[in-house]
Parts: C-alpha cells; sequence; structure tokens
C-alpha cells in the first residue's frame, strides 16, 4: 500500500506535475496519484498558463502536505539520502541547486512560447527571440555541467534534483524540434529514455485531452 | 575582512536581491557587496521586468558561486545550522520551504503590477484583480503561520528563509498602500523593523534611480 499521496493536474501538459513525480520515483517513495480536475479553477489556470501561484504538485505524506517542487525534492533529499537527489559533494550540490532554481523561478520565456505537450509534434517550429534566449542558457548550463561531472546525467553517473527540474525541457524539445548540439541531444534521450520518464509519457499519450474538455478554443 | 561576496544589482528595485542579503545577513556571514550595473543588459531587463532567467543575487563564498536565492538560503543553512534559516521541526520546515518555493517560483501577477519600489508611496494605489488573487494567497499564507506558530515571524520567535522571501512583499504593501487585517499589518511592521532591513532600506533610499539614469520612459 502507497504510503504517500502525489496530487497532479494534466500528464500532458503539466511540466511541474511531471518533476513531482519524477522526484518521487528518483527518490523511491512508493505513490498514490490523486488528480485535480481540469474543471478546478485554479488548475484550469494552470493549464492556459493563466496561473501565477501553484499548489500543484502536492504531496501528501506521515500527516505532512507540501506543495513546492523544490521542497517536496528537499524533503524527500532528507527522507530517502541515499537516493542521492543531491550531490554529495558540497560544491557540486550548491551548483545543483543553482540550477534546479533557476529553472524553478525562471525561463518565463520558455514556458510560455513552449509549453509542454508530450503528445505534439511541430517540426520546424519556429521560437521567436525571447525564447532562444532561455534555450541557449538552458544549453549553456547542460553543457557545463555534463562537461564538468562527466554525464551521461547532469551530476555524473545518477540523475538528481536537476534533472527532474529539466526534464520536461527534454520534452519541449522534442515536441517543438529545436535544434541542438550532440552534446544536449544526448542528454536529452538520456531523460527520456529513463523508466520514470517512459512512465509518464505513455500515461500521458494514453489520456484523453484535458483542454479539448474545457472546450478552449485557440 | 570579509570572507564572501554577494552581487546584486539595485536596492531600490530588486527585490531578488534584497532577499539574498536578508538570507546572509540573518545567517550572520560576513558579506562584501558587489554591484552590476543598470547598463548590462541582463541587468536592465530584471528591473525593467523582463528578465526570464535570473543570474542575481550571487554568493561567492569559499571557491563556490551560487546564483539562486533558494540555493543561497539552503546553503547558508547547511554553513550556518546555528542562525535556523530552517525551522528545527521537521514539519515546520517542509511548511517554510513549500512557502518558500511558492513565492519563488510563483506570483507573477503581483511581481508585475506592484514590482518593489522602495522610495515611492501611492496612496489608494487600485490593485487590479488578477493580482489581488497573489494579496489574497499572501495573506492566507502569513496569517494561517503567525496563528500556527504563535508570530511574530512566520516560523515563531526568529526570522526564516521564508521572512527573508516574502519581505520584500511587505515593502510592495507599504508602496502601494495595500489594505490589509490587523495580523498581516504587524507582520509587515515586523518586518520592515529588522535591522537588516532597515539598513537595506536607507541604503535603498540614498542611492540615484537606476531607472531615471537608463533615461526609461514610462
Amino acid at each position: 500500500m502507497a504510503t504517500a499521496t502525489l496530487t497532479i493536474s494534466s500528464k500532458n501538459y503539466s511540466s511541474w506535475s511531471l518533476r513531482g513525480f519524477l522526484l518521487c520515483r528518483l527518490a523511491g517513495l512508493d505513490i498514490a496519484e490523486a488528480r485535480v480536475s481540469a474543471e478546478d479553477p485554479s488548475i484550469r489556470a494552470e493549464l492556459l498558463l493563466q496561473s501565477s501561484s501553484f499548489l500543484v504538485p502536492r504531496l501528501d505524506h506521515d500527516g505532512l502536505r507540501i506543495w513546492d517542487t523544490l521542497a517536496i525534492g528537499e524533503y524527500l533529499h532528507e527522507l530517502k539520502p541515499e537516493a542521492r537527489l543531491l550531490p554529495t559533494d558540497r560544491a557540486a550540490r550548491a551548483h545543483c541547486r543553482s540550477i534546479a532554481g533557476e529553472m524553478h523561478s525562471g525561463f518565463a520565456n520558455l514556458r510560455s512560447a513552449l509549453p509542454m505537450n508530450i503528445k505534439a509534434r511541430h517540426p520546424g517550429f519556429k521560437v521567436w527571440t525571447g525564447a532562444q534566449g532561455d534555450i541557449l542558457r538552458i544549453v549553456t548550463i547542460w553543457t557545463g555541467c555534463l562537461k564538468a561531472y562527466g554525464g551521461p546525467y547532469l551530476f555524473g553517473a545518477a540523475p538528481t534534483l536537476a534533472d527532474a527540474m529539466y526534464a520536461p525541457v527534454c520534452s519541449r524539445f522534442t515536441t517543438y524540434d529545436v535544434p541542438l548540439d550532440p552534446a544536449s541531444r544526448a542528454y536529452c534521450r538520456t531523460i527520456l529514455a529513463l523508466p520514470a520518464m517512459k512512465e509518464w509519457t505513455a500515461a500521458a499519450l494514453a489520456e484523453p485531452d484535458e483542454l479539448e474538455e474545457l472546450d478552449v478554443e485557440f
């Protein structure tokens, strides 16, 4: 029986939900999934990229309720230190938190221009200038880490908090056919091949489309 | 001699710089300040609320470079556990990280509608509906914490990471004359009276206006 419940929104559209799910899987925490309805006004706002504050994903465990992705990551790191969600080396750990935090608070242009949409494919998608800056910065972060720590994950041989934070970007780069250097392309393949990522992707593909159900016009 | 350098941008406008500064002061870390010029394109973008990713504040310490506010908070907590930037109680610590994370990734409406501007006063400022939702959510967080942990800070008798994260909001609520319940008003007074907050505020008031120097038209 699951000892914890992870509340998520859409598997196809919610990059934050995906991050929370990956963190639980990487930590080896047995979770039951709960779903907030796409008809819930706050979730509808999130799916339509109109949300200003996020209360999903939410982890309920051991009487505690934790509703921010980084807070969930730090909690799981305390709970399951053996999973090494954060690097054991102090300098690498500070670096890992810096790039995880940068993704957490930033990249607004990427979010609005290239929203996560696992089901979609847009070959030759034209990326506007603002989002190009975000892509360039992400590639700089990735290639720097892969070189410094030896890959195939951002901080070496095993995935960490940082990989969970950037995983939705790998999905976006695939959806929007973003041209990448070989190292970044290999990194995306590595992330998309993670068992937890494949599990999430398969579930997303099998689901009805929440935005269609909302009868949203694009 | 300072053992660390904190790189900041504007004292009047940069809420992220203020948070980093408060964290260093709360942790008791002796810092030298460095300033990135308002003419730097990335800083200009931050001041004009056009930035998508933030590399300031940045802490350089002991050969490490840490450039995200939450990463700085977690680093300082590891470095100076006696400062209790995070609550010692596990449940309170998870709660503290949840609301710190919510501020870190969210409240975009508040940021754009009520940007930090320590020097300004706008009595009777009309807040648009989107930002009202953010204000309501922040007041709910504050009053919930003050009741649960007894105040005067969000997690009890001493300030934590969460207070540093919400401190710029106290400044904003003053600048834009936001009507508040008595408990939230008292909390703002408590934060604005912190020695480190008074030190920062005095320095902000004494400085020339960076946006005027940029010759920006509003």
